[in-house]
């Protein structure tokens, strides 16, 4: 990191589309403005960066759980009005009508802005989740002490829950 | 701004009445204590500075979800034990009791106190929502650059989602 | 406080199981990496720190949502997949195998490692609330000016929703 950018992190915890996309717009943003950005994802916020369409990990429960859970940038739903779907393909529908990019399209954006994706292990290892099961974009998998140290660094950081 | 008053930035992510209530009662403190403050209106927060009883723009699903989502500081509906409006109601009252502001009344204070109201113009236009279905509290309407802006500025920056 | 360790603010509006544990872990990481951590619990994030089988207060509606709402660091639920606690019973299997401290395993461990616990009077009033009904690692009970005080003084502050 050069020490002279601003720095910015972001926690991702949730899994769901709209904060989500709150997260990136925020992150592109800043990146786009030169500043130094993180984003470290934590429990559901694994979703957004798992490879889509990758293994179901686990036997019995963990199964099941990781079936509904299965993430991929593209099969997040929103947290409110999702309508079986209907809410978030219709919300999807009037972003690109209003011309602004998918999740997909803002996770390789901000990829090429040089913002830090981190997958946190500890939830990995509780979720039983390997690097493999991860889109290339992630940079690194590291845990909370990691992404302290990048806090510590910088003027801004949220958790988007 | 003034130069040497200390900044405290709030995202205010969530339409859910007791987050609101969260983020109004730190907005409002911090601004009894002379901290220069703004409130970043994006995505369901919006609906915490629209209109009571404004229009519902779009048509066929999208009206449909603006109606459901149709906002003003006394409509919002509590995150939990919502009870079909029994519990939102009840805490309202307890509030009241307690000797608190509504969240109407807080969203009067803090303007009188000098908070600065944004709204999120990219949600906005994703909503289909203008200038003319907002609360007149509101300050301008901008997108996320100028709330990264003012966050770099402050020493205190909160993301309620 | 001493001067001259770095400090780090929570807030934790949340008493969801999940957002709790994600709170602890970066509280009780920050401690052991020698920051002067601070926990604001306000809102459903009393319910963390609520004596376990306390009493529940108030009549009618008001006791419905105590008991509803009853809390004990070891009562509270996942804010997704709970499957009426088979989800939420699972994880903390997992977590178990995995190694990882439960919940209240954490608290005592921030306890220990000097983080400051603090109950928010503004929600205990509102909730019919008194210093008997929590844990005895709370150190203080205070609002929200208090909160900003040590927010001011912070490089990194969260608000876990």
């Amino acid at each position: 990191m050069t020490e002279d950018k601003k720095k910015l992190t972001l926690v991702l915890f949730s899994g769901e589309l709209d904060k989500a996309l709150a997260a990136f717009n925020i992150a592109t943003t800043a990146a786009a403005m030169d500043k130094d950005v993180t984003i470290f994802f934590t429990f559901w916020g694994l979703n957004v960066i798992k490879k889509p369409g990758g293994r179901v990990p686990g036997t019995g429960m963990l199964a099941l759980m990781n079936r509904m859970n299965r993430g991929g940038a593209n099969r997040l739903n929103f947290s409110k009005f999702n309508m079986l779907g209907a809410g978030t393909g219709l919300m999807k529908r009037f972003m690109g009508r209003a011309g602004l990019p998918s999740l997909e399209q803002m996770l390789a954006m901000g990829k090429q802005l040089g913002v830090h994706y981190i997958a946190c292990t500890t939830t990995m290892g509780v979720m039983g989740l390997t690097e493999q099961d991860f889109v290339p974009e992630v940079e690194s998998f590291a845990g909370a002490a990691t992404y302290l140290a990048a806090a510590d660094e910088a003027g801004v950081n949220l958790f988007i829950s």
